[in-house]
């Protein structure tokens, strides 16, 4: 399956481990990540997930693809800054969300909009988010959710 | 000023006599509004600003104009879907939001990260979102705090 | 009805005039102008509709609404740049080209592509597209092949 | 480099057999391929990129990945309909376009406005468009004229 992870551009180093070890699993597990591109959780997700020898996929705000973080494989440049956040979650068949801001809690919105499973790692309290405790127990959320929808 | 009010498409009668109580106040006090143009909380702040003899704007999902409600004056078709959403908030200058489900806390994410101030009646409890409990004060906090943005 | 004007958005004073008796037309024949917000083409068509009392709306390619030509009534912020000209063609029901270079030459294969009438003033001879020869025959022909659709 | 192809979604024998050898030479030579991840053109350029070992990338104009034809490796959705056309040419560093009607002319305008070199087979003749006369042609045009920008 496509996993989308979301969260902070701009992390802690433990907010970051974090982040490195759900895309690591996902990679081991066979899934292919989609994010945002750019830094923080997004990047450490895709260092995982390559690592793991698995592909990464990074929808930027900007028009520059080359402005992707160095561990996506395929970088999609869109110059619509956060229009498109939409195309992050819809092109994952589930999300996990790790820590993050406010760009983090409207794609939470979008994904549960689009009726996506939506795992919540340390990040916003939201009724329909399933709160997990590990990027373990993240990824198997996501896998049995997300392979009925 | 131009306001953004988000909110649920189908709505109970309360929600949507507040609604149009916030719309009317707007377009009292010589605001624009700015919605997604459909129904519920849309359509009755819609026909709350026209009473008033206020201008309003409805940015639509579908790729039809025609498809607004009908107290929308200048319907904006995106053939988007949810990727309009953030066009809904980046238009005003500030966001109210009444009742609402996963696309309105899509908003609500996005209007914060736009750096709009965001007023909330009867919706999601997300921080950085003023709580206030009647029409009058929703429209009392936009104004106070949209005109320093 | 709603028409989309487009074209450069840095012209010669006779293109200038020439879209502005467009607007102007437009304007006194009650009709409503899309247009893409910003310069040249659009500026002039903007101000003939103004001056006759017609509404018009622009459709910016950024995400400041006031960067709008000083004739646009109702200003659309999208901050999606080029991705922005689809919604310049689709909220009207007939398109007039008139100068123009590439962003007039994509605007019109979609205004052709959403089967909206295109008459052309002095731009693009592409199939499809009505080369007329003065603001008026433009706007007369949009008129009567635009109520058509 | 990473090049786009466009052209129409339901061609001839003849152009099937030009765009599947497009996307050979693409691949052999190393290219990552772009497109609109329908049929036709679209179709025939990635089966043949894929044969030869390369990567495909499709943007869809649905909300639906899995609606990208059987060759696409990476479909990304984005529920926006034409407006993703800009995102198709964006994407690469160089546009073939080969055969199509009006989608392929906007986006054949979109792609010669964000500056990016267009090579033509036997499609429309646009000012700035390089007319060449076969698969070879076309993609030595853009690996030269690409490799610059």
């Amino acid at each position: 399956m496509r996993v989308s992870v979301i969260g902070g551009s701009s992390v802690s180093d433990v907010v970051y481990e974090q982040a490195r070890q759900v895309g690591h699993l996902l990679g081991t597990r066979g899934h292919e990540l989609v994010c945002g591109g750019r830094g923080g959780v997004m990047e450490a997700a895709c260092r995982g997930t390559r690592e793991a020898g698995g592909h990464t996929i990074g929808i930027l705000p900007g028009s520059d693809r080359t402005a992707a973080n160095p561990y996506v494989d395929t970088p999609i440049a869109t110059g619509m800054g956060n229009a498109r956040n939409p195309l992050v979650v819809l092109n994952g068949d589930a999300t996990i969300a790790i820590d993050g801001s406010t760009g983090t809690l409207s794609e939470i919105g979008l994904a549960l909009d689009y009726g996506r499973p939506v795992a919540g790692l340390d990040t916003h309290q939201i009724e329909g988010v399933e709160q997990v405790d590990s990027p373990q127990t993240a990824v198997e959320y996501v896998e049995s959710a997300g392979s009925d929808s």
